[in-house]
C-alpha cells in the first residue's frame, strides 16, 4: 500500500534543494514500509518484540477523497518518525477503531486521532500536534530517564527557571532508597508531561527547604510549591495527588499535548491569553497575567491558557481571523470551543496594558457569566 | 501547473483527523494558485502591487524526478505560506537561475535555494529552514516596527532575557528625534535577524548606563555591552559598525537562518556544542560554554555555535549517527563542513563536565590545530 505514496515522499521531508555544506542533512522518507498495520494476530508480537510500540489509533478510512489524503498522510508523518527513530527499537502501527476493534478494546484505545505509546506496562496518550517534528521529541522525551537528578547550585538554576511545566522534585537519601524507587514508579505515569526531578544533595534540598522523602509539587508560574502532605509516600499517593492537583491557574499551550488542552475546557469556555514572551509588550502582559494567576490560584474553576504566537506561527492568521484580534499585540479574551465564538478584553493601544487589578475584575466577569461570547452576540456582532 | 499538485495539498497541512473543538484549525492548502512565476514581464508590476515580494531562486527543474519533487514541495510550501498570509498583502513568486538569468541579476538574486523578500528598497535573503513555519514566522517579524521601544522596568526585563541574540539598543530624545530616524533606518538594514530597541525614557537610559543619542552592541550571552563610538550615529556608521561586529563567540543555531550560519564556519569547520538547555546538565554545560565565551570573545577566530537538540528533533538520530555522540548528554566538538567529518571532547559521564579551564584548553587546542578531525582519521577511524 505505502508503495503507491512514495510518490508523495518528499512531502515529508523539509526542503533544502542546494545543500551546500555537510552536517544539516534533513531526513528525507526512503519509502521504506516500516508501520504496521496491526491485527488481531500480530499485536502481541508486535508488543513483544520492540520497547516501546506506537500505534496510531484511527477511524475506518472514509470514502471522501480529501480526508483519505489526511489518512494517507498521517500514515506517512508515521513512516518518517519510524525511519528516523530506527535505531531506537520503537515499533509503529495504525488501528482501524472499526476493523480492528476488538484489538483497540483489548488494548484500551478509546480516542480517535490520538497516538498511544506502549512502553514496559503503561499506555501513553498522544493527543497533540500529529507532525514529525512534535512526535519524534515526544518519542525522545520518553525514552530518557523518568526524573532528572539535580546535583548542584548551577543545575538547580536550570530547575527554577522551568516555570511553565508542572515540576515535581523530593529529596530522597539516595538512588537506592525505596521512597525514590516509588517516586520513580509514579514519575513513568507522567512523563514526558510532567517533570520529575530529584536531589541526594543536602545543600540543594535546604536550598529548596525540602526535608527528607519530601516531595514538592510546583504549579506552573507559582513562586511556592505545595508540599504535598504525608510523607514518605507510596507511588499510589504521589500518582493521586498529582492527577487531583494536575489542572493549573495558568498553562501555556503545547505543540505535544494542544488538542488535549483544548478538549479540557471548562463548561464550553477557555480564557485565552496571547502573548509574545519575546516582545517587550508580550513579556509586560505575561508578567501581570501570573500575578492574577498567583493571587486566584485557589479558585477552582479558573484556568487560563496563554498561547505564544511564536510557537504557532500557521495559526496566527487563522486566530486573527477567526478571533477577530490584532496578534502582533497581548490580547486576552474568552473563547467559546463549540463554535469558536470569542470576546476580548478591549485595550485602547500598547501602552494601554490592563493593571493586575483590572485584569482580576475582568476574570471575576468572566468566571461570574457577566462577561460571556453570547451576550456579545445579542449586542454588537451578526454572526 | 499546481492543479497537477492538488494530489498533494494534504501533504502541506499538519494532521488532525478528528476535530473535536474549535479554535486550533490549522490550515490546509485550498489548491489555489498564488505563486507567480516570475519573468521578465511581470517582476515590476509585482514588485509594485505589493508592499512586500517574496522569490524563492531556484536552479533550473532538474530531470531527475527525486529532486523534480523536491522542487514541487518547495513549490507547494510556498503556496501553503501565500495562502495563509493572504491578507498581508504579500506577492509570491519563483524565479529560475537559468530561464530567468536576466531577471535575477536584476533584482540581485545569487544565491539558489535561497529565498529573497523585496521590502520597501531593501532586499532581505532567507537562507534558513523552508517549511511553512519558519517562513511565515519570518515574514511576520518583517511586518513587525523594526525597532522595539522599551518603555518601563518591566520591558527591560523582557530586554535583558534575550541574551541568545544579537541586540541593539540606543536612547533617544523623542520619536522625532533625527537620530532615532537615522537608527530606525539602520534597524532596516538587519530585520528580522538583528533585534533593534529604543528607550525615550531617563530612567530605563539610566539602568542601561546610556547617555542620549548613545547607542549599545550586545553580542550574544556576554553580559557588558560595547557602546557604538562616535555618537550621535548616522544610519551608514551604525550599518558598518554591527556588519563588522556581526559574528559572535557564541551564537545559537535559529531555523530561520541555519543554512546561512552553517556556511559561515572558519576555514573549513565549526566548533560545535550540543545543550539542551532544559535538561539541568545541558544548562550546567550551557552556563560553563557562556564563561568560557565571555573570557575569550576578544579572539577574532572563535565562534562557536550552540545547538539546542530540543529545536530540531529530526536531527537527533541523524547528528547522532553521523557524529557518533549521545545526544542525551551535551557534547562539544569540532566539525569539518567539507565532510561531516568530526571530533567530541571526552566526557567520562554526565558527572563528568569539563570545568571552564579544561573547555578553554580544549578549545585552545583546536585553535592552533593540535585537536583536529584529520588527526583523528589517522590514529584511529577509517572513515
Amino acid at each position: 500500500m505505502i508503495s503507491l505514496w512514495l510518490f508523495l515522499f518528499p512531502c515529508l521531508s523539509l526542503v533544502r534543494v542546494v545543500p551546500a555544506e555537510k552536517g544539516l542533512e534533513f531526513p528525507q522518507y526512503d519509502g521504506k514500509d516500516r508501520v504496521l498495520d496491526i491485527n488481531d494476530k500480530n499485536y502481541k508480537k508486535a508488543l513483544k518484540k520492540h520497547s516501546m510500540l506506537c500505534l496510531f489509533y484511527h477511524m475506518p478510512v472514509p470514502d471522501n477523497k480529501e480526508q483519505q489524503k489526511q489518512h494517507q498522510m498521517t500514515e506517512l508523518v508515521l513512516e518518517l518518525v519510524a525511519q528516523v527513530m530506527e535505531e531506537k527499537d520503537i515499533g509503529f502501527g495504525m488501528v482501524d477503531s472499526l476493523k480492528d476493534a476488538k484489538v483497540a478494546k483489548k488494548l484500551g484505545l478509546e480516542e480517535e486521532g490520538s497516538v498511544y505509546v506502549f512502553k514496559d506496562d503503561r499506555v501513553i496518550e498522544f493527543d497533540g500536534l500529529l507532525s514529525a517534528n512534535t512526535l519524534v521529541e515526544f518519542l525522545l522525551d520518553l525514552l530518557e530517564e523518568p526524573v532528572e537528578v539535580v546535583e548542584n547550585a548551577l543545575e538547580l538554576k536550570a530547575f527554577d527557571r522551568m516555570e511553565e511545566d508542572i515540576r515535581i522534585i523530593g529529596y530522597f537519601k539516595s538512588e537506592d532508597s525505596e521512597h525514590y524507587e516509588a517516586f520513580k514508579e509514579a514519575a513513568e505515569h507522567f512523563q514526558p508531561y510532567i517533570k520529575f526531578f530529584a536531589t541526594f544533595e543536602k545543600s540543594v534540598a535546604k536550598e529548596l527547604t525540602l526535608k527528607l522523602n519530601e516531595v514538592d509539587f510546583y504549579e506552573p508560574f507559582m513562586d511556592e510549591p505545595v508540599t504535598i502532605p504525608g510523607r514518605p509516600h507510596s507511588e499510589k499517593e504521589l500518582v493521586e495527588f498529582i492527577t487531583e492537583h494536575r489542572r493549573p491557574t495558568l498553562r501555556k499551550l503545547r505543540a505535544e499535548d494542544m488538542f488535549e488542552t483544548w478538549e479540557d475546557d471548562i463548561e464550553g469556555i477557555h480564557i485565552v491569553a496571547f502573548a509574545e514572551e519575546e516582545d517587550p509588550d508580550g513579556y509586560e502582559f505575561l508578567e501581570i497575567l501570573k500575578e492574577v494567576a498567583r493571587d486566584n490560584t485557589h479558585l477552582p474553576d479558573l484556568s487560563i491558557i496563554w498561547i505564544d504566537p511564536d510557537d504557532f506561527p500557521l495559526l496566527i492568521p487563522y486566530w486573527e481571523k477567526t478571533f477577530k484580534v490584532d496578534l502582533f499585540r497581548p490580547q486576552i479574551g474568552v473563547v467559546n470551543v463549540t463554535d469558536a465564538d470569542s470576546i476580548w478584553l478591549e485595550m485602547e493601544d500598547e501602552e494601554d496594558l490592563p493593571t493586575a487589578q483590572q485584569l482580576e475584575d475582568w476574570i471575576e466577569d468572566v468566571l461570574s457569566g457577566k462577561v460571556n461570547t453570547e451576550d456579545d452576540d445579542d449586542d454588537n456582532d451578526d454572526d
